[in-house]
């Protein structure tokens, strides 16, 4: 096994990069959603990008799920004395990241190269793309209007069905040489077990990032993806909700049959055995597996167990 | 008495505006220097404004001498950790203010209008005015070449020797109409027991500011300043040190020549009583009274004294 690139979102994106991370270090290359960034008090803030660096640099706290471990708020609590909104909590630590990113931003650097030098910081051994250095925002379209996607997610708690999503400036973008020349070269080209529609949806919306992935498969390469939804619910945020209200079936199927097109394999969970067939009679591929990422243990298992079941045909 | 305005350094400043407060409350318009400001970790920090805020604001941290009480550490910390200089250490509590700054500053906003809301934000009742809304940057050339004010002062511990300043920008700087009506409209101009030279010498280089107050003083209003040197030292900082390198004497009396031009009064510690004479040689008035704030009681003692003494003539 050579080289591996796995697309990723936030939380469930994370716990699956730092198990590949475990089997293949350095070489893993996650491209992350980077559709659900937004500014706060300034500051650029890039949720799935940070989910994914923390839990890489095994700093992620396991309890909140979100954000780093050890972390104090000191920040967020004046801010709030001084009559702030603060719906979007930033920990103190967490504050750091983002001063360095904003300081490097405002200097010109690109996201990419951003990304990169907070890997080293974090000292981490793979490497995270964002999925294009041009800002694309997730927007949902609830019956409040349309949202920005954190207002949604954050600040109205997912209480809203989702009517429709797209992808603002997504048109605009383009997908970086950095990604074209990790999907490209690429032995394993992964889907993390993050939100179809939201956190996966952006970076296929990238122009030449869906392409790019199709290309790779015709020459051989394998993509396999993993079900974030077990047993017809996400394991975390609204997910199923979404997919019922976008008009997919909330189950493994429905994920299977949203990356039919772009994957030859899914990974499914064994509450979701009896979805097999289905899925099979679709064109793909299925391994059932246990797919809740507990512990570290579990993590490194689950990768292995999806690098395996990838390249195995 | 009706308005005041007082021009101000930074911490002693910071005390002596926080007992004018206790005495007259919103009449009371503080005229802050701006040559220290500076970016760090891309924020816009503005010292000498912030110790005078919060000193106001009544919290400011006594014993450390500088920044906000009950004050934590998280951002620093990790911002060392992830490999930035962190020589100018910047509380959480305190970051709070950078970044709402930050974001009104990355807008438009003037900074004179950014004070402003910082005030209402922290419910002072006086009004605290940056000498000018253009930057201004206090240099001193030392034997290790031009320094930035900071560089000088904190990162390099005020070791070198001072053999020049300049107000870099302050000739491209203009009084703002707000400096220019709280000076035309004040019953008496105090200058705080504030650095001469690097505090004081910043605002009275304002295009404007340094006229409008003799102006003031030809219709009658009175111009007394407080001594910050008592018995030949600064009571915190280096302004003793830079006094005598840059060829004056570093007495209360060496203050005296410097704002001969500027004032008619002078204020001095006990501990120079015997200057008293060579004082009023220069043509001010003098008032000996103790200078040290060392608690609430001394600032707002102090204060009501400069004041009465201020007006008396």
């Amino acid at each position: 096994m050579a080289n591996v690139v796995l697309l990723a979102g936030g939380v469930g994106g994370g716990k699956f990069a730092h198990g590949l991370q475990a089997r293949i270090g350095e070489r893993l290359t996650v491209v992350v959603n980077t559709g659900d960034d937004l500014e706060r008090h300034g500051l650029p803030i890039w949720p799935d990008h940070d989910s994914v660096l923390y839990n890489l640099a095994n700093k992620d706290d396991r309890e909140r799920g979100w954000g780093l471990r050890d972390e104090t708020w000191g920040v967020s609590e004046q801010l709030e004395r001084l009559g702030q909104e603060t719906w979007f909590r930033l920990g103190d630590r967490d504050i750091a990241t983002h001063l360095i990113r904003a300081e490097l931003l405002r200097a010109g650097t690109r996201p990419t190269e951003v990304a990169r030098r907070l890997g080293v910081a974090f000292g981490i051994a793979a490497r995270i793309l964002p999925m294009a250095d041009e800002p694309i925002r997730t927007l949902v379209r609830t019956d409040a209007g349309w949202l920005e996607f954190q207002e949604y997610f954050v600040h109205r708690h997912q209480a809203d069905e989702v009517r429709e999503v797209r992808f603002a400036g997504a048109e605009a973008a383009a997908m970086s040489w950095e990604v074209s020349t990790a999907i490209g070269s690429a032995d394993a080209i992964l889907i993390g077990p993050s939100n179809p529609i939201v956190s996966i949806g952006p970076i296929l919306a990238v122009p030449g990032i869906a392409d790019t992935i199709a290309e790779a498969r015709r020459r051989g390469t394998p993509v396999a993806a993993v079900s974030g939804i077990v047993g017809g619910k996400a394991l975390r945020g609204p997910a199923d909700r979404m997919l019922a209200s976008l008009g997919h079936e909330p189950t493994a199927l429905g994920v299977a049959r949203i990356y039919a097109p772009f994957v030859d394999a899914l990974v499914i969970d064994h509450a979701d055995a009896s979805l097999a067939p289905a899925i099979e009679s679709l064109g793909l591929r299925v391994k059932v597996t246990d797919t809740i990422m507990t512990d570290d243990a579990a993590r490194a298992r689950l990768a292995g167990e999806v690098l395996e079941f990838a390249v195995a045909r």
